[in-house]
């Protein structure tokens, strides 16, 4: 029963009663560099804007991560919204107090099986999915931090937690990208322990790195463990979209541990991570982005679990992308621009400028179709780039209107 | 149409053949040491564990946060099944890519408009919006970082989000718990920028910081910016739930800015950053849980949204559950237990030892009741107690309840 207007009336307010301040009270001071800092960024044509979409946006989209087409598939919604009727639209606090539920349980067994894994924990992000994977394992330990060795492009999430790892204590070293010698080289400084971090698909330039060859670069050491952020690999890369570590011939390594992203190819929000189950624990017990953060909403596991059984259900999905992803880059190519050869979903068209990218991706919006676009201080190699996604859903005749489109905007 | 069966066949792989791994491949000694920390967490009782719960679970929950009942609300759970229909089961991308929508425009104006604030920003979880928050307005200006002076106490994601603010240069400085002259003492060092950043209700205790006092602190350095995590104030405090903003008479501050969660008072999922429209804008910019992150989860957005405007056409949801806070500490003060006194939704109950509080948690949950427990490290005073969240829709007979199980199971 709900007794909202039954119940006794509450304390007198501690503070003082209230004072509606006037509109704009308070010194202006405090926050006046930042019009300067906007200033420059626009003057550097860094300014950044959101700009919401419609409900019945037209747009062909091709700078999503929806790489399998499943954030509106059918069976994906129901679930999402069937799981916000069950179990309410969030968890009410952390998964160590109130916040857990089956369903959270049972999305973390099937994405453990899935991957070969032990184990798997959820988070509310990628974002802080992977903040939680390398604080925990980079965590001092009886006094004693481990080195760190990280590839130079690693995704922002890493770089942060990463951060969070050296204020703990932990030596943090970079390796040129995709680099596995330059990797042994770095941790010939590791004494006791030492992690090697890494993306597998790069998302600015979608390509994937030797993860083979990082593992058996870490084993070389006997005392590395591998962490991969697979944000990109899910649903894409390996057979049936099964990612990296199957990939790479690391299924249930007991010194690999991977994150991925449920708001990618499984079309919801959340992140993951993976791995042997004593790593999912120490986790569980000590990730403050597990501790201190409230449980992923209902809504989101059920979407991203309902999503992974249509993939397992429907393999071809993943080879699918992969091809989408080919008839883009050789299309563009055909068509004299200079593309990136795709790993995975990702096709990274170069542009001859900054400003030229721009311009470039707002013709192709006017045109209809969606693209990314990076620049400065975005892509590490200082190169602008449009950045193409491709969905395994496209039909051809998608792929034959971005190949136009694309190509007839190309600045000249 | 769907020709994810017709597309071209895929790249091969740019790595070698599939080779699954047998199960248990890979060296063990990386991790190894985790298991001499699991046993030394597990020596001195600071084991922790997910507890899944049934989609029927019966227990009356006092642990959670869904201060307002709003979690299971009927408009809730049905503004998130439709926009889960409506918008997809995700947003495919971050806000500056194509996981922008309209919906969620709609609900950041709604937020700015509930706290009196130029505009808001939503975020993937309260965690991702104040590391945003401080991060963003910590970082060097033309090779200048701010004093960032923090309550002891503040929550973990402030925490962290200092530490990133000084691994970017930013000079840190702690002050004890509640108390602005020792804040103000602390500011003593500022120089041309300064941040003062607090919890405004606490997570643990449940007290409400004199946030007037600490806004004069600021102030009265002429440079200082007040910072505000108002996760426990929103929906409870100020009038009609307005939160700590409005209640002490800082609406429209042009030298305050506040973050808020979208997973306690209003059930859902998320948390978002309140302020001056340009502090927005340089969120919007450049901080990086927001750029890099995929945008919140429409179904969160849409609950969230629907709560806000529950709330709004029943404010007296927000005196209820102080009332029922209330009631709960007389009462359980009348029965000899040490209880505090509330500021907000969160009632603290004082227990002999740690191994105690965890004894007695288990009888209330043998008894039918959730309620949490904090012992250390998570109390930064040492002092273990239960921690009973008050809900707006607690009836009579669910108060008695609780106060019968948790004075008759309290450790003798």
């Amino acid at each position: 029963m709900d007794s909202a207007a039954s119940t006794a009336p509450p304390r007198p307010w501690p503070l003082r009663a209230e004072r509606p301040g006037p509109a704009g009270s308070g010194p202006s001071l405090p926050f006046a560099w930042l019009d300067g800092a906007a200033r420059r960024r626009a003057e550097a044509g860094l300014t950044r804007r959101t700009v919401p979409r419609p409900v019945d946006d037209a747009l062909l989209d091709l700078a999503g991560n929806d790489y399998l087409g499943l954030l509106r598939h059918p069976e994906v919604v129901r679930a999402a919204a069937d799981a916000a009727h069950a179990w309410g639209a969030g968890t009410g606090g952390s998964r160590l107090v109130t916040g857990d539920t089956e369903l959270h349980g049972e999305l973390e067994r099937e994405l453990a099986d899935f991957y070969g894994t032990e184990a798997a924990l959820v988070f509310s992000s990628g974002y802080a999915a992977n903040l939680a994977m390398v604080t925990a394992l980079a965590a001092p330990d009886e006094g004693d931090a481990p080195l760190v060795v990280c590839d130079r492009y690693n995704h922002a999430s890493l770089i942060d937690a990463t951060r969070l790892a050296k204020a703990s204590g932990a030596r943090v070293t970079v390796f040129d990208h995709a680099d596995p010698g330059h990797a042994a080289a770095a941790l010939e400084g590791a004494r006791e322990r030492a992690l090697l971090l890494s993306d597998t698909v790069f998302s600015v330039d979608g390509d994937l790195t030797d993860v083979a060859a990082l593992a058996e670069t870490a084993r070389g050491t006997g005392v590395t463990a591998l962490l991969l952020d697979d944000a990109h690999g899910l649903g894409v890369v390996g057979p049936g979209g099964r990612g990296t570590l199957t990939l790479a011939g690391l299924r249930g390594a007991r010194d690999v541990v991977v994150s991925v992203t449920l708001s990618k190819s499984l079309g919801a929000q959340g992140g993951a991570v993976l791995g042997p189950r004593r790593v999912i624990r120490h986790l569980v017990e000590t990730a403050r982005t597990f501790v201190f953060d409230t449980g992923l909403a209902p809504a989101s596991a059920g979407a991203a679990l309902a999503a992974l059984r249509v993939l397992r259900a429907e393999p071809e999905r993943a080879d699918a992308v992969r091809g989408r992803a080919m008839e883009l880059s050789r299309g563009l190519r055909e068509r004299g621009l200079t593309v990136s050869t795709p790993d995975a979903a990702v096709v990274s068209v170069i542009a001859p400028s900054r400003e030229s990218a721009l311009a470039w991706r707002s013709a192709c919006l006017e045109a209809g179709v969606r693209v990314g676009c990076f620049r400065p201080p975005s892509v590490p190699d200082g190169r602008s780039r449009l950045r193409l996604t491709a969905r395994a859903t496209l039909d051809d005749a998608a792929v034959r209107r971005v190949l136009d489109v694309v190509s007839t905007t190309r600045p000249r």
